[in-house]
């Protein structure tokens, strides 16, 4: 079937063949881009352009022709300058190292457009990938970033089940231009002007996929994670507002709807380790057979400490740091949340806004 | 195990003894409140009085001593004004002809606190319940009157898992009296301020289970359905803020919450209608083996009216509608869906809240 989509098609280099990097090449090289997909392991690009499969993720699917891996050294700053697009899908704790190696390559005047898709916060600094981007690539670069999140198994994009994504930039131009490179009626973009939004709703979302899987493991059944979901959104955007985002990107494909993935998976990394902890579990127990760490136990450290810097209610995020930092027994914590008074429901604080007002001056925008 | 709760316990006629009548009967008879169960039915209401049991709903459970059966007739109003709680779990099709002949009854100027759970829009007049209760029992009752709803399956509440609830009423005073009623640590509720935006919530929502079982139907999968949900929630909202709703009411346990948990529940008939339209059955066979309609088959049509009468785009409850009332086939549906060109994702509209404000003035209320 051929692509049906009018844009124009252009040269992408994904940075990244893990599981998400190798689902997006798939689905760029099928909308008939010609697509490079850069992984640091020589075995892989040589396996992938001799097979057209990756040996370590989505095994055993065929990649259209029109993908090719690079790699393993980072591609050449002619190469880099000849790309329509670079697209980010690397760990976030791996981004600030890669952007200062990658800036050289870029031409501020006329850069490619840049778009980022990892999830998370960064380990000490606890900065967005805005802000890594700003330190690195300067607030110009910043200003004309993409961002794409949203519900998306990778495992049903390479099968184009229909998906549906948030794309967002503080550039309303740059955020349609991301928009046409993936648009298609299996790949359906939804435009907004509110990464900082978009990127919290990203993150903070694996501490609540840890909530639901501990929900879960203590027994409880589809009223509880229907709740716990929908607490949990308001907690996220009562923290949304007090660091400066807006709160109806919350209801966005890449708040309320990979959110809902997210909890509702049995399969994702940080609803399992929630899982065994309220099965009774220790962290070190799931830690160990689990062989990584899940994003959401990293992140929940992260948000722990932007809740406390902005003094924001976070009942249920305080409740699974506790239980994987302070080894706190789950299924008292659930309790205690059971037991907490009474309050209005959407409770968002005043004075807010402070994070973002602080990385919008770093980015030259002073009215936010 | 005895109740925690610290509010004061009253006598609770709920009227009506369905599925959600019962189980919020026996949650309240659980929490020590003195509750009478009024039922048309003459068989169900001896039957229930001798064994504790109601014979056609939540078969099998024991309820409290602390609920009685009252009926078949409607209770006298000596009797009605001993009651401090009035709580109505009767479909919304029966609510003004029940409300009228209840108005006799009821002392305006002290009345009970009136509870009502009923989701739906009035047929032909399109009306909420805020309005029905005006027209029957002016506007002094209807500002005072309070409104229940959140992702709550009958089944799992009379088993204390916990369940969350939004509670909503013109009158922050009253929204605060029926939340003490309900309040237990495993029935917590959340005050709000906005019983328009938790009626259309709890009405709308079982368009989009249509539409969600018809998405399933059709064999896609866990990304569609989450970016389905996100895009009817964002419909949903649009619609709301058109009719004069709040649009973070959509965040809450009426709206995503109770969403959420009906387009995920293959056990919902909502869902079951737009599963079997999407495997390719006819609206009439599916209605012929479900024995009775489905609420959002008559919700679908009274939502067409009011999203053609306020000129908002809503393109997933048309097709909803398309396919139940114009005979659309339910794959030609969808794909049209996907092909809609791209769009700002949660596009509010400017002009709006035409109905909301109209229903205030008919409550004495000039400022929304």
């Amino acid at each position: 079937m051929p692509s049906t989509s009018p844009s124009p098609k252009g040269k992408v280099l994904v940075l990244g063949a893990g599981n998400f990097g190798s689902c997006l090449a798939d689905h760029l090289g099928d909308s008939e881009h010609e697509v490079f997909m850069w992984s640091r392991e020589k075995s892989l690009v040589e396996y992938f352009n001799e097979h057209h499969k990756n040996p370590q993720y989505l095994k055993g699917h065929c990649f259209p022709r029109t993908v090719c891996a690079v790699g393993p050294d980072l591609p050449e700053a002619e190469f880099i300058k000849r790309m329509d697009v670079l697209l980010f899908a690397i760990p976030t704790q791996g981004l600030r190292v890669l952007l200062t190696k990658l800036r050289p390559s870029l031409d501020e005047a006329n850069p490619p457009l840049l778009i980022f898709v990892n999830k998370g916060i960064e380990t000490d600094t606890n900065a967005l990938t805005l802000e890594i981007i700003a330190d690195t690539c300067g607030k110009d670069i910043a200003r004309v970033s993409t961002f794409l999140s949203g519900p998306s198994f990778a495992t049903e994009i390479i099968r184009r089940q229909p998906t549906m994504v948030s794309i967002a930039s503080l550039s309303e131009d740059h955020a349609e231009k991301a928009s046409h490179v993936f648009h298609q009626p299996w790949f359906r973009c939804y435009r907004g002007d509110d990464p900082i939004g978009l990127e919290l709703a990203g993150a903070l979302k694996n501490v609540y996929a840890i909530a639901s899987g501990m929900s879960e493991g203590l027994g409880f059944e589809n009223n509880t994670r229907a709740s716990l979901i929908t607490r949990g959104l308001s907690e996220m955007t009562r923290i949304g507002v007090a660091y400066g985002a807006n709160p109806l990107t919350f209801l966005s494909l890449a708040g309320v709807g990979d959110l809902f993935l997210t909890c509702s998976s049995s399969t994702s990394r940080n609803y399992t380790v929630g899982f065994r902890l309220g099965r009774g579990e220790t962290l070190e127990e799931v830690l160990q057979t689990l062989g990584s760490v899940a994003e959401g136990v990293t992140t929940t450290k992260g948000l722990k400490a932007i809740v406390d810097e902005l003094e924001v209610p976070a009942p249920i995020a305080t409740a699974v740091y506790e239980a994987l930092y302070e080894g706190r027994n789950v299924r008292e914590q659930a309790q205690a949340l059971l037991e907490l008074p009474m309050v209005k429901e959407l409770d968002l604080p005043r004075k807010s806004g402070a994070p973002a007002r602080a990385l919008m001056r770093k980015l030259g925008i002073e009215e936010v």
